[in-house]
């Protein structure tokens, strides 16, 4: 059985983005979990990418795969994706390097060495020529994008964009199913309106697919297993085909923050 | 601050090997914990490697790094090979792609499919022509040596070769201080004889280092650093200066089993 893997930024100019960037001193102890590391990103490298998703932070799964996006958050994303027609040709990064912890003051935000190696993936990703879309999920990866735009080689590309709500704020926000409900059917409309504005720039899709909307509710085949080529070598099947694998466990803030917690998923041992 | 990291099996004919590996028909779940997935190498595959270690197999900190022999038999083997000059110029793979669960059957040692999958990455490494010398880590590496001599492939390289005393073989035996301090007096006389055996044929090591022996019990610099470059990108310094950090945790085999414990060391966050 063959498993296809990513092996991650191996070529230049990411090899060297990969290999320097920056720490505390751009992402403060306080606000981000800087020891856990940082972790760069999902999808292709290869300048193959034909949109670009920026997304927030890593959390615990993250931190173990060693790519974004991996959760119930990159799973909806691949469904939305999958809409446009894009199965293969995407590549994802986020706004922050780390995972954050309570949360970011804008001053850190907007930080000049947080922003200006951002900026080098960003014109990494941008400067192939080959993408043409840009989807931002929330509100500081719209912010990171238009920080971008503001640049000289910011303007100079011209792909589509859209800012959508992020994939797993109705969990987020919702204090109980009825809010959760209606925040995942304003989310719907919003990735509606999205997908009107992306789909005529995307020129070359992998599946040529015709366009169609969201209902009001998650439907099945909205989510979409994130496939195994985005993976690093050698990962078990049960890491990538669900999430709730991995906890942070501990009896205080400080233990919580320490630990990551794997566990098998039951089912997997026979 | 450069991070330096191994993009590890992006070039064929490694690359095919990561991607298509046995599973549980050549490593049964009875005898191997394939259900934290295979574990292939640290060091070169770039075909610069002069020297190829053959360990065992990989233990929980391999299983979050995805590199083999990253704890405390590694830092013993990086310092064994700086005594050959060798301080990048090395592969290890091992014996098991999986971590061993109790004890392995003979049967499945010598196993068809586990024995052809590993001669494939023998061939890999040593078909290069470039590696001098091979060290066997324990008696299940000296077999995995042997039975690829007794290839036509096995015969025609002609390298040097030590089968040595597994590095963590005096913990693993003695059963107090004495015991331990006894094996490990016996490890490094073992030693010594390998790098008598193996100094001759290196002949292009990466520091030219006079021939040192060990003395009775470790020194201060016999255990040596994993080096960063060693490692998947964007991993945190902590997981690569010491081991301990990772632990199966649980209240009876099968949830031990299931589990992977990862604890942030004291004094990392401030």
């Amino acid at each position: 059985m063959l498993h296809p893997f990513d092996p991650g930024g191996v070529n230049e100019p990411f090899r060297s983005l990969c290999a320097d960037y920056p720490g505390p001193e751009a992402y403060p102890e306080s606000q981000f979990r800087v020891e856990w590391g940082p972790i760069f990103h999902r999808g292709r490298l290869d300048g193959s990418a034909r949109v670009l998703v920026i997304g927030q932070d890593p959390a615990q799964h993250e931190t173990i795969v060693r790519r974004i996006l991996v959760g119930e958050a990159g799973r909806r994303v691949q469904g939305l994706l999958a809409r446009l027609g894009i199965t293969r040709s995407y590549v994802c990064i986020n706004t922050y390097l780390y995972s954050v912890y309570g949360s970011v003051r804008a001053a850190t935000r907007r930080g000049a060495g947080l922003v200006s190696y951002r900026h080098r993936w960003l014109q990494a990703v941008l400067g192939s020529g080959q993408v043409e879309a840009v989807i931002t999920l929330g509100q500081a990866a719209r912010e990171a994008w238009e920080l971008w735009q503001a640049t000289p080689e910011g303007q100079a590309v011209a792909v589509a964009f859209a800012a959508v709500t992020h994939p797993t704020q109705p969990e987020s926000s919702g204090h109980n199913a009825a809010e959760v409900a209606q925040a995942t059917a304003a989310l719907l409309q919003n990735w509606n309106a999205a997908l009107q504005a992306l789909a005529p720039a995307l020129q070359h899709p992998d599946t040529p697919t015709p366009l169609a909307p969201y209902g009001t509710a998650w439907a099945e085949g909205d989510r979409l297993p994130i496939p195994e080529e985005d993976f690093p070598a050698g990962l078990p099947a049960w890491m990538h085909e669900n999430d709730g694998w991995a906890r942070r466990v501990g009896s205080d803030a400080l233990a919580k923050r320490r630990n990551i917690t794997l566990t098998v998923p039951s089912g997997v041992l026979s």
